[in-house]
C-alpha cells in the first residue's frame, strides 16, 4: 500500500543545513521562524491563535536511507530506531511540538524551531495537554543519559 | 511535490468502525490492542519496551475529503480545520499516545487505543516528556468547552 501526501506549506528556518540545528524545540534556545501554509489551506487556521503551542509533522525531506538501529544524539550506543527521534526513518515523518508567536495572514510566527530551511510541512494540530501529554512516564535509554548536547552533528546526513 | 509513505505496520483495535471510537486516548477508558509491525522493521522496536508510552502515527485510511472548517467533536461550532483534531485532513495523519503494555516479537500490545481496526501505521516514536510535553499551555477554544464526549460520531464519514 502506497500512501502518497502533499506540502502543505514549507518551514522558514534560521538553520541551513543539518548539522548544528537543534535537536528538539526543547532544544533550540527560543530560534524564531516561520511556518508557511499554502493559501488554498489558509481558512484552516482559523481558532488556531488561541493555543499556546502548536504540533507540526513535517517531512524530514533531506533523508534518503533508514537503518533499524542507529546511535542518536543523545546516546553513545546503538538503539532500536523506533525507541529514538532520528530523522532517517521508514516513513521520515518529523514531530515538533513549538510555541505559537502570531498568527499573520498565512504565516505563523514559532518559537522553538527546530526545523531546517525549506522542510516541507505536512499537518499542523492544536497542541492540547489531555491529548498529548503524559504524567508519571517512563523514558527507557533516555532515562538514564544525561543532557549531552542541544544540536545535531552530521551522523544522520 | 508529491510525497510517498508506506505502512510499516497495522493496527488490531477492538474498534471496527468510526462511529464509538474513542476520540482520544485519554477517553479511551483503557482500551486495548495490538500494533503489528512487518517483519522487515521489527529490529526497530529494540529499546522502545523501557518507555511507557508510545507516540503513534497513523493514516486515517477512511479518510477520502477534507474541509477548512469543521464542527469538532468536543465543540457546537465550526472551527478552523487545523485548530482540530479532526481526521478528515489535506494529510490524514493520525498522532495518539499511547500506552506501552509490552512487546512480544513485532506485537506491541498498547492501552488506550483510539484508532480502529486495520489502520495502516506510519511510525513510532517515543514519548518524551522533555520533548513532548508543555507546562501553562493555553488550549484556545478547547479551553472554554466542558467534557461532551468520549466516542466519535458518525460526522466525518
Amino acid at each position: 500500500m502506497k500512501i502518497e501526501f502533499q506540502a502543505i506549506g514549507i518551514v522558514h528556518s534560521p538553520f541551513k543545513q543539518r548539522s548544528g540545528t537543534p535537536i528538539q524545540p526543547s532544544r533550540a534556545a527560543g530560534a524564531r521562524g516561520k511556518v508557511e501554509i499554502f493559501p488554498e489551506f489558509s481558512d484552516g487556521l482559523c481558532d488556531l491563535g488561541g493555543f499556546s503551542h502548536i504540533v507540526l509533522l513535517y517531512y524530514f525531506h533531506q533523508s534518503t536511507h533508514y537503518e533499524m538501529k542507529v546511535v542518536p544524539f543523545l546516546d553513545t550506543q546503538a538503539r532500536g530506531l523506533f525507541s529514538t527521534r532520528a530523522p532517517n526513518r521508514p516513513n521520515p515523518i518529523g514531530l515538533s511540538v513549538v510555541e505559537l508567536v502570531k498568527i499573520d495572514g498565512n504565516v505563523i510566527i514559532v518559537k522553538n524551531l527546530d526545523m531546517i530551511d525549506g522542510t516541507p510541512l505536512l499537518d499542523i494540530k492544536p497542541y492540547v495537554g489531555e491529548f498529548d501529554s503524559r504524567k508519571n512516564a517512563r523514558f527507557g535509554w533516555l532515562d538514564s543519559v544525561r543532557k549531552r548536547t542541544n544540536v545535531a552533528d552530521d551522523r544522520f546526513e
